[in-house]
């Protein structure tokens, strides 16, 4: 039941600190006979990679992915994949005056009072470097998918909020995407958060962000009732990416306040198909855990960077008072680079659903 | 790996349909020695059984459990104890005539899609029946970490939205919550809710709602990264509560916009303590995924009752267009019902993380 | 991951005590859509049924077992099957004395060193008696297995050998084995059995036995390495079992002795089939953990009955020397009992690996 | 749930083919601040490898294990360790003719039904290369074991029958294991191997073997009823290792024809002790799934090596006849080199156990 493991058929499994010699990543699972090789996954690893623009950290990793077994003359081979990726940046000296005090908002203090040690370089396992190689796992689930289910599947991660700043949901335009360094869909608000971001950096601070991330193309029926839901294990997949503090399915929050004869969505028959129209998706197309066909919307809130330029009160090893003061390479916004995780976690869940969903209703 | 199964060492697994003979628990891990009889349990069961005023559903269960095995005179043996309850009340003719249609905003399309097959008796499995079930193996959860922690341990819960009325969290008072029907610690939230709640009732509609709770008494070290976290595990818990939608810890949704020199808390040293005081609590008591020693802070979104008294389109079994009538006993705000299983959600997280802690911790 | 969960798609936990109020069981996973009734499970419960020969216990027991959930109109629904038997012949008297001793063979000291308490009555969960729900739990899965893969399936179980007393193989006939009470296919030995555990039980002694399952109609390909092969998991499965204390797969423990070029079974194209025909079968049709298509062979071995009218020496609750002397009802070889257990522990095994296989494999 | 996962609290994964380009495992769940680094684990890597007398395979690996992850400044951290071994020899050309035949006694012909694709260089995920990683994982268990348990910890394994040769267990000399190429504890019965082996090398054949592995200082109530008991578990633990087709605990199959009266083991209270003295050992030191405190006996039968060099009938990828003559490098008795690996093993799944046994009984 390895606590290092995500997922049940499909799943995946992660070694590795931020600045310890390399970090891994066993697959299994995997179909097989599945086209595959490194440069399929390369390019998922490229849009997380750290040192693209001043907006995100300055740590320059090449991050090129290896892939140690499961693959052979071009295919997969069902059995399971490892996958490695060599820390080459890890300039230690930036963190080792921290080594005795706890950076507020991190995980320092916690690790020490769980563990009784850990590793204070960059965070040790509890540094984001650990998602790389998330969205190598999402890569390849990702590409089965995209054979499996068609062109119609398709998962769309964007940031829909940094800071107070909205992007505005009638400019919501998926292509411009990868316009812009912020993943955002509203050109005129990645305007914005450009100007406001860069205020944030000056002023030694950080911001939040809110991501939106969508499912298309997925068929009615995915999600394990009762304790294996599709909205429970997603709601788990993004609570686990590094700084996530809360997760909502289609209108989530809103919900709340929204009448019950809004907020079920009705359906009418389609034409020339068998599945139903839905009139609306406030239940981001998930009903009783199980997808309905609709685009399976899925929101995450990510907290400020905890490293920040600003001095601040903490205690140290010894229990003393102690000004901490983080300096080294961060990003003003971690959840800029949470898009392409929060992606191959949305395509992680989905793939070991649709495993699951099969086994049980496939036999006959 | 059984997708009825939530847990890993406390673990529990419930069957059971809406209106089928009996609903059923087998609780797993329980510590041996530990005083426990049906009479324990039951009062959390009271708490959270339909047909006590008219805010909830007037279905009347007696609930009561019955314990099968795993207890012998009157303490745990640590073999598994096998929980049983009868359903009384299923009046099944209430619900025959929509057996063909899909209610909207229910799993019944979902459930059809999936299995090709499904219990339309009041929502079969899908029903929030299968709760009861929770409460009572949180019941279990709740008694041992009382006689592990002592009495600095509390879970609470309460209602804190109800359709758009918030509680002013300046009058949040714990000894309210059990002196109105609405599990509101804000008295006079209360009242405004009863007036709201009968408008809702009478206009045929339904409400959502947003929870909290929190819990005390919890050392620092629970929660096990990188894909076990604590806040990943509550947020699989809560969201797998029938109509939840959201769940967010601590600050939550709000640190997007909370600047980072405020959303990481501080901490200064604790006279006469080994763990230092925070001076806020942003985070929710959890960094890293790891218990910090504060309060856990957990919130979660509630759909309004898709069971409403007004005409709403769908479709049939055949496709068809049809206009569907619930007719039937229903709460007008489910959310409230939830209060306790949220509670017990959160108390079997938090004993199956903390014998998991010690598994690995606790050895030399 | 409950200890008390077998299998991993389809699987069943049971919790219940020989003398508590009820025995019961959570099977998941069940394909939906498959007719099923009381009806269809309870022959197999009649087959492991104490009291029905002078050879088996003499505790009477309806064993007659309730579906609680999981079944609607005449078939599954793929949600959880709760079943349900009442322990309605418990004569706690016959135990009460036992209640400080630890009987040699049994569980009852270790029980007691693992938990510091015990259900002394009948062994309580040590007790033979839950396996009436393994039986429950496998005819599910053998009735599931005939619905998929044909009138080709078949479980056969038998028992081969009785104290040091072996049937002679060529006369091996599977329509003998209901024609007598020990599960015998070979007619003469049967009648040899009869008269050699006489004399066991009028010498106050006990016999062990060893059991063969076989499997046929079985597709290749079932199995997952390297840690879920299928011989690693009926050796699970068959170790589980009560009393048992051995596990081989096809020529087993003699294939020490075997030279490799006999071991290795050769292989010749079949006429008019795709799959080859195979010369011998010493791997009892598993290689590399995955079936071959050949006919599957299990044999377990099983420890006389550790309750016999002999007074044996022991030791207390307090660590004082006392003679034990089991009263009470007992089998003289429980062995042959375990007939039905092991056939329904193979059917298991088989459905979930036929089911995870497909999961993986089916896709595209 | 991955298949390839062994384990539930201390647990590992591995990855890695026979040729290709390196062999990894992700331990998981070892507890922090335990002394370790790669030279402790390295001799236990090099007791199993290859190439080191003329019994084993002339493949020669320099088998050098790094850790990846886990560990810092010469302790574990409680995160995950990742270990890799580089395949240095794999001279490819050796089995390329034989990538469309399948050799009897192999995987072969079993993985290419099962996945429709293999990598037939070597045996690919199939070969015993694997056990490597296996060696490693148990040298942290046992290394955290010794640490937990102290100097009366030990596990000991060695061969006790070669072909049809046994040894004399009343010439078993522990000390004498490590002075002959077999793991043989009777010095006689080495010498008589080694002529006996010399032998079926020169006649191009192979011989099974069986292997004896005990566990000493091992305390009573180890083992999780029903499914998690420590002979359940240590089953699937012996069966998963490559080629091993039985496994028995204690006397094992013997038991069948041992009457009741010896077989379950008396107890006498013992001098100045809390635990009784046992008067036998049939039991193997596990009662109801429990470890007793007597000293833990586990047997597996290896069956001779596959690879042969006399020609054998087969089959191919079209379903053709074909004559396979296995060329390359080939242990006349593969069961030699078991033991390391069920050693490793048995220290897995006794530290596992240990840490379920302490998470659920350890709390008050």
């Amino acid at each position: 039941m390895s606590d290092n493991l995500f997922g049940k058929l499909f799943s995946f499994s992660t070694f590795g600190e931020s600045h310890g010699p390399a970090i891994g990543c066993l697959v299994d699972g995997v179909p097989p006979r599945l086209p595959l090789s490194a440069e399929d996954i390369q390019p998922y690893l490229d849009r997380r990679k750290p040192g693209q623009n001043r907006f995100v950290t300055q740590r320059r990793e090449a991050d090129e992915v290896e892939i140690l077994s499961g693959v052979f003359e071009g295919q997969t081979t069902g059995t399971p994949i490892g996958l490695l990726i060599r820390n080459t940046d890890q300039r230690s000296k930036d963190y080792g005056e921290i080594a005795r005090q706890f950076r507020p908002g991190h995980a320092d203090y916690t690790y020490q009072a769980k563990y009784g040690v850990r590793d204070y370089r960059g965070g040790g396992r509890s540094s984001a470097r650990e998602t790389a190689m998330r969205v190598a796992a999402g890569a390849i689930a990702d590409i089965a998918l995209r054979h499996i289910l068609g062109s119609s599947y398709k998962v769309i991660g964007s940031v829909v909020q940094i800071g107070p700043h909205k992007i505005d949901p009638s400019r919501f335009d998926a292509s411009e995407i990868d316009n812009n360094p912020f993943f955002c869909a509203d050109p005129v608000a990645a305007k914005d958060w450009e100007a406001y971001l860069d205020e944030v950096r000056k002023s030694g601070s950080s911001a939040g962000a809110i991501l939106q991330v969508t499912a298309s193309g997925i068929p009615a029926g995915l999600g394990q009732p009762i304790y294996g839901k599709l909205d429970t294990e997603l709601a788990a997949a993004m609570m686990s990416i590094n700084a996530v503090k809360g997760v909502e399915i289609g209108s989530g929050f809103d919900l709340a306040a929204i009448p019950g004869e809004i907020a079920g969505d009705e359906m009418r028959a389609a034409d020339g198909s068998d599945t139903p129209d839905f009139l609306s998706n406030h239940a981001g197309g998930i009903l009783g855990g199980i997808s309905s066909g609709q685009e399976i919307v899925v929101r995450l809130a990510i907290k400020p960077t905890s490293s920040i330029l600003t001095t601040r009160q903490s205690v140290d090893l010894d229990g003393k008072d102690v000004d901490v003061m983080t300096k080294g390479r961060h990003d003003p916004c971690v959840g800029i680079r949470g898009v392409p995780v929060a992606e191959a976690m949305m395509a992680c869940v989905l793939l070991d659903q649709l495993m699951r969903h099969k086994a049980q209703t496939g036999l006959f």
